[in-house]
């Protein structure tokens, strides 16, 4: 018989695939003898047993869960239903951590009958009513799927009843008046009564853990997190142990390092006399975990050396979970803690200074998507001087925010599709509102700790958090709230500041965060094991500068059309087009040539001696004209001509398919002018910087569209000529002249263009369009339908599409290196900056990838790791 | 010293490609021993050596030109300018026959001195007289650029002078007169004196032929023959013979059989006492060639003698030009005649039949673009018989044509251009109105005979012509025509029968022309050798019977959307698309249902037991949208919705890149109750008709646009869901599911598709628009450019790009049958019945190609000799 149950003396971290995430780590604590409850983990081999035996659990898996319960109860010597007797906590481990995803089962054993024998061996009515009265509401609410809400009425209506604050002031006689009223609930509910049965309970229970891993929230946190459908959940049943069981118990959460920061240092929360849930759900306010050493130093100190182990064993910061029963120390779960971008960095660098790691493992360990946060913005802090503070919260999530404040997810979903910036104000977050969150710029939260749903999420996210801001009054029905006791609407704006935890009144700007020397080591490390340069997609001195401050090695994308749009030369380019002869349209061109001259030279002055890849004009025509009348109206108006020339003009150039129409080279071809000017003025810029500046600017020329050898051999022949005539050789050296490769077309005929180019750029944007036959413009409405029903695994526009795109890319390299060894290959696409794209772009023979500034030390990162052996 | 001449014993019919066609032709004539007059001919290298040097003839060419000269003199004993006086011809000579494009000079080598010369040895002064005459007008004309009508101005105006009606009238002294004026003329408007040395006369007359390869009339011809621009043209130089010696003497033009119906029997003209020039030209109407039997039986004999040698030495009818000088026989060219198709099938089989050809080597001598002549209409017999013949030329061309008439080629451009049928109405047509021949329905001229300019073009073009109708009176000033004594404005209607040589008043409705037993043969032996099977693209009824009759052996597109057109149907796929949910999509859905059903009974009917492989919907649902407000406003009222609902919709489906975006296999997989209710009509409809009519259809499924294994999976299983309801297995067999293959991934991932294919077919249309991101509604401005900066050779649309779409239907053939030995391929795109494009298709392992019911004869030859081993 298969085996689909093993105890945690059995497994170990190498099985995370088999026993999830949790149940791995469980074993793998037990094997190194760290404190951990007895238990077993049912294998996803399980759950995909149970999915596919028609979401039935099958006789042999159920004769394996009574023999695995048969010999917990040998092995902790207590009995189900039994005395002393077992309590087991069920709970889902999925093989990739889904935090708050999956449901939890506590206290599970528990019936009428021996909640009293619980009573008598602990000593206290109190506790064992209130485990029951706990479990009654966890596992109808997770197993019977009855709402929350009925439980959480009946208990603050108890509190109110009796002028009761907190929980922990409930004694026996309310809580036996609150589980009779609960498990009247379950009757009206179900149709049942509460089961009293033990064994049912945890059939019941594990089937839930199986059914939840296909609940909306989970499939929605897979979706965000790419993580395959097929992997399925373990489930752990464990021994309960007891963290309210009076004032020497309790509960905590803890990161073996600041998960914001960090600093080596114990960083969490707990409360004494609770259950782990109470820490989480950010219900009660705990208390830091520096606090346990003055409460009980032996159990701090075990924790302490429990983490240094952990962190040691696993060489990666952990986040752990533990409890402490009547003084006794348990550690009920370890994982890799989440952490801030910043955090991961100053971590990564400490392990290697600590011996922990070395450089690569250290990079290794560094997830290029969230690198970007390091990118995103703080508040301009002259602008801040000025600000007041209205009320100050946990500081969840690094980076700040500034935007509108709405008071649930769809509201802020619908700001946000409005172009709105949004700040979502919220009592506390659940999984419900992912959506919501992924829409907004910040997240305020009255409730919750460091490590509430609001704080993990958005830090996962990258998004700026403010948690358990406590001044913070929600008024939902008002939809107003009130913060340092001013009155604030839906709408209003307010800006949070996630590393102070701060909340300001209306809006701050914010300015991108500045880089430290943290990041800077990361990125020297990341350079020194990679294969492929980054360069920039850039084309403003702007741009530019951002793009040197993140390590780029050049610009290799630079796009000439959005100078066009500056100021009064739209005019000019207007004029170009509606010139009916060469001389009109040279006579126009003339006027745009000074503006692109100044522009190239303001690249150049902050490039230096990087190269510049400059792409010569590519968009069809059409797009400079004006679309509506009143524009068109204007336009007339400042160019002179009349409004149905300009009509005509557009009808004329209007396209089907502008995608597959009248740009790129053919625009070159047919309109050798544009060309000639642009080319003129890029060779002139270099030269006069050169003069001006006494250094040595390194143009490079791209052809866009090329798919025809005649098409780049001619357009490099016009190049040269304007070459031959400006003769910069003596001053510049060669100047490259490449192409573009981005119409399939070109890719197989790839030998010949290779042998007039001196580089291919893969235009790796276009190349899908038209290798897939997706309009970019259109495709979003099938992508996103696509992607839901697993016809594709990611948008192709973020993540290139390997199959398909990245053969064709293969088939050009080979082809294009056959004719001319020498030639250089880069990637100019946006998945330039995609950490898969960029794993598979350096399996190939390619040089260089390029994408947008902000994505450069992200694709830095992912080239070393790329480069680096996989474990 | 490199050979650039080539004596006419030297050269033979191998070497066209240096001697050009008329060169080889009559070297090779004079090997066999035909009497051919003695002379050389300056090599098509000469000729780009002269391009290369800067439009210089070379002085080692020169010195070569003197060489042969001198041969010459002292094979035929004549001297140039000596006694007695060697005149010689200078013609052009290219690789490819271009009739009528390329400049001759006759008599050339007189001057004022040897023209008394000639007179005293001929003792004609009035022969020697008209030659020098006429080479004084032709050398002008050519050489010098001076116009034709100030020459025909002085000859017309001396006419009426001396009240002289023919040229033959004109006698010594008009002649000297005549010949005083010219020169004149010549002084006047190239400031020099006519050139008085042979020698100079010659170079200039050489360098004339060689410009004149580059002249816009010889450009337009080889656009439209796809010859290339680099051939060059020969430059023969041969003795002159004289055709206008008095009444002994003659010229004459004639095929070797019928050119129109391909009849055994001499068919030309001939003119006694004339050159060449005159019959050409058509401006005296010359005798039927039976004629010469009864004034020189001897000579008669000599040609027919000469004819059927030629014949039988090159395989194939000729057009022969010969002379008669006083009474003595001389061939000047021969080639290979032009002819109709029908002619052309009629010759292949009698060839056959005669010994002359084996069968393949009937099917390797007919032309597959001129197949599509024997498809032409002709004129419905029953409105015929109501019709009145007005006039009645000379039968040109074949087929029936009817239009609205036009005076000048550029008139009728701009009438076709409009959308207007044209008949094109000259007095004779010559190289300059070839575009509006092209823009013509039919040609009808006023003068000339069978092998007129207007005649051969047409008969070359496949136009129906009636030429040489002398009741036609055109008044081009008052642009109207007189025919049979009634006038006729400028866009009224005329109907031309070719085959008859009828003109008739009005329009005449035309249909197909009936194929006859000879094309059945020819296309029964082509059918023998071909290994691609031909298929048609038919979507109704009528298409497939078309399709039957021109041996179709079955459907391999039929489209389902154009049904979705007709009558009242438009509105259910308009209610289907505004449905907001699936059962109103499948409500409007089944009210197609019965046509969709009916459509394909009606097919299936016609095909029997044929294959016919229909193709699921494919366009993007927004085409059956309507565009103006008023249609939309119709489509409110029918629908009974508001108009704003239909505007949101319509804005909604607007796509910016249709071409790439919702349809094809995407509308299967967002909409499958669309595909689902389309098999189920597809199966039905085949399983009634077995019922109702006793035999098995063969339907097959197409699903479109696959890019991705996944589409393709997913949507076979789809059909095979419906199949397993509707079970047809037992009764159709197995239905085959296949795929077309017109985005550039799916050749990337064939061997994944083909895993779940039957078969693929290539939509080479849609696969040209991505692999070159052409598209096709946009690209035409381009393309245009394109070819004529020769960056493209041909239009991809029309002609397949074999090294890029080529490049990839390879792949993808490779890649799916490694997965899927059995899997089938086809061709479905409108290059499928494309000549060059069927040759490649036969180099890949394919199955079949399918086009239009049209082009499928052409495409059967076609695919035949590409099966036939070259020569």
């Amino acid at each position: 018989m298969k085996q689909y149950i093993y105890t945690f003396s059995e497994g170990n971290k190498n099985m995370r695939h088999l026993l999830g995430g949790k149940g791995a780590n469980l074993a793998e604590m037990t094997q190194i003898g760290l404190p951990v409850p007895a238990g077993f983990t049912i294998s996803t081999e399980a759950c995909n047993q149970y999915f596919e035996n028609n979401n039935t659990i099958s006789d042999s898996i159920r004769k394996q869960i009574d023999e695995s319960v048969h010999q917990l109860e040998q092995k902790v010597n207590k009995r189900f239903d039994g005395s002393p007797c077992l309590l087991v906590s069920v709970r889902s481990g999925a093989v990739f951590s889904m935090p708050g995803m999956m449901d939890t089962i506590l206290n599970l054993g528990l019936n009428d009958h021996n909640v009293k024998s619980i009573a008598e061996s602990t000593k206290s009515g109190r506790f064992a009513l209130d485990c029951y009265r706990r479990f009654i509401q966890m596992y109808s609410n997770v197993v019977l799927e009855i709402p929350m809400y009925l439980f959480e009425s009946i208990l603050e209506d108890c509190k109110e009843k009796y002028h009761l604050k907190d929980d922990q002031d409930l004694m026996e006689n309310h809580l036996n008046e609150i589980i009779s009223s609960y498990k009247q609930v379950v009757l009206n509910e179900s149709g049942k009564e509460f089961p009293q049965s033990p064994k049912e309970q945890l059939y019941s229970a594990i089937e839930a853990v199986f059914k939840s891993w296909n609940n909306e929230r989970a499939k929605i946190y897979r979706k965000i997190n790419n993580i395959p459908d097929e992997v399925g959940t373990a489930v752990n049943v464990q021994m309960m142990v007891f963290g309210n069981m009076g004032d020497s118990s309790g509960t905590g959460v803890v990161f073996t390092r600041n998960p914001s920061s960090g600093e080596k240092k114990l960083y969490g929360e707990f409360l004494m006399n609770a259950q782990g849930e109470d820490v989480v759900a950010g219900i009660r306010t705990p208390k830091a975990i520096s606090e346990l050493e003055k409460i009980d130093k032996p159990v701090y100190d075990e924790l302490l050396k429990a983490s240094q182990l952990l962190e040691a064993h696993y060489s990666n910061m952990q986040d752990i979970e533990f409890t402490i029963e009547m003084g006794k120390f348990y550690l009920l779960q370890t994982r890799n803690g989440k952490r801030s971008a910043s955090a991961a960095v100053k971590i990564a660098i400490d392990f290697v200074e600590e011996g922990i790691l070395d450089e690569k493992g250290a990079i290794k360990q560094l997830d290029p998507n969230q690198i970007d946060q390091l990118l995103h913005p703080v508040f301009d802090q002259e602008k801040l001087q000025a600000a007041e503070v209205l009320a100050t919260g946990l500081p969840a999530s690094p980076g700040a925010a500034t935007g509108q404040i709405f008071f649930d997810a769809k509201t802020a979903e619908k700001a946000k599709a409005e172009g709105k910036e949004v700040i979502l104000v919220r009592m506390e977050t659940s999984p419900e509102d992912i959506q919501g969150m992924i829409s907004s710029n910040g997240i305020l939260t009255a409730r919750g700790g460091m490590t509430s749903h609001a704080a993990v999420v958005a830090r996962g996210m990258g998004k700026c958090c403010v948690s358990g801001c406590t001044h913070l009054e929600i008024n939902e029905l008002n939809r107003t709230a009130n913060l340092g006791g001013l009155m604030f609407k839906e709408g209003d704006f307010l800006s949070i500041d996630g590393s102070t935890g701060h909340v300001y009144q209306g809006k701050i700007e914010t300015i991108s965060s500045i880089l430290n020397a943290d990041f800077e080591k990361i990125m020297s490390w990341a350079d020194k094991f990679s294969r492929l340069s980054v360069l920039a997609n850039a084309d403003s001195p702007t741009d530019a500068q951002k793009a040197l401050e993140f390590g780029a090695k050049g610009i290799g994308l630079c796009r000439t059309e959005h100078m066009f749009f500056d100021g009064n030369r739209i005019s000019d380019i207007r004029e170009m087009i509606l010139a009916k002869t060469n001389s009109n349209r040279k006579f126009a061109l003339n006027k745009l040539y000074p503006h692109q001259k100044n522009d190239f030279k303001g690249i150049f002055r902050v490039m230096r001696d990087l190269p510049v890849n400059i792409r010569l004009l590519d968009p069809p025509l059409h797009e400079f004209l004006p679309k509506s009348k009143p524009e068109m109206e204007e336009m007339a108006k400042v160019l002179n001509i009349s409004l149905e020339e300009i009509e005509k003009v557009t009808e004329a150039l209007m396209e089907v398919n502008p995608m597959m129409g009248l740009r790129g080279c053919r625009l070159g071809l047919i309109y050798p002018e544009i060309y000639e000017m642009q080319v003129q003025a890029i060779i002139s810029a270099a030269l006069e910087v050169q003069e001006e500046d006494q250094f040595t600017p390194v143009p490079e020329i791209m052809i866009p569209l090329v798919g025809n050898e005649t098409e780049l051999s001619r357009l490099k022949s016009l190049a040269e000529g304007v070459l031959i005539d400006l003769d910069p050789s003596e001053k510049l050296g060669k100047v490259k002249i490449g192409t573009m490769i981005e119409v399939p077309r070109a890719c197989m005929v790839a030998d010949k263009v290779a042998s007039h180019a001196d580089y291919f750029s893969f235009g790796t944007n276009d190349l899908t369009q038209m290798t897939l036959g997706y309009s970019r413009d259109d495709a979003g409405i099938f992508i996103k339908k696509y992607k839901e029903l697993k016809v594709l695994k990611a948008d192709p526009f973020q993540q290139l599409d390997q199959e398909g795109v990245g053969e064709l890319i293969k088939i050009a390299i080979e082809k294009g290196k056959k004719t001319n060894p020498l030639l250089k290959i880069g990637v100019c696409g946006e998945q330039g900056g995609d950490e898969a794209s960029v794993h598979f772009f350096n399996t190939l023979d390619i040089d260089y990838v390029s994408c947008s500034p902000f994505r450069i030390p992200k694709a830095r990162l992912a080239a070393a790791q790329a480069a680096l052996p996989q474990d």
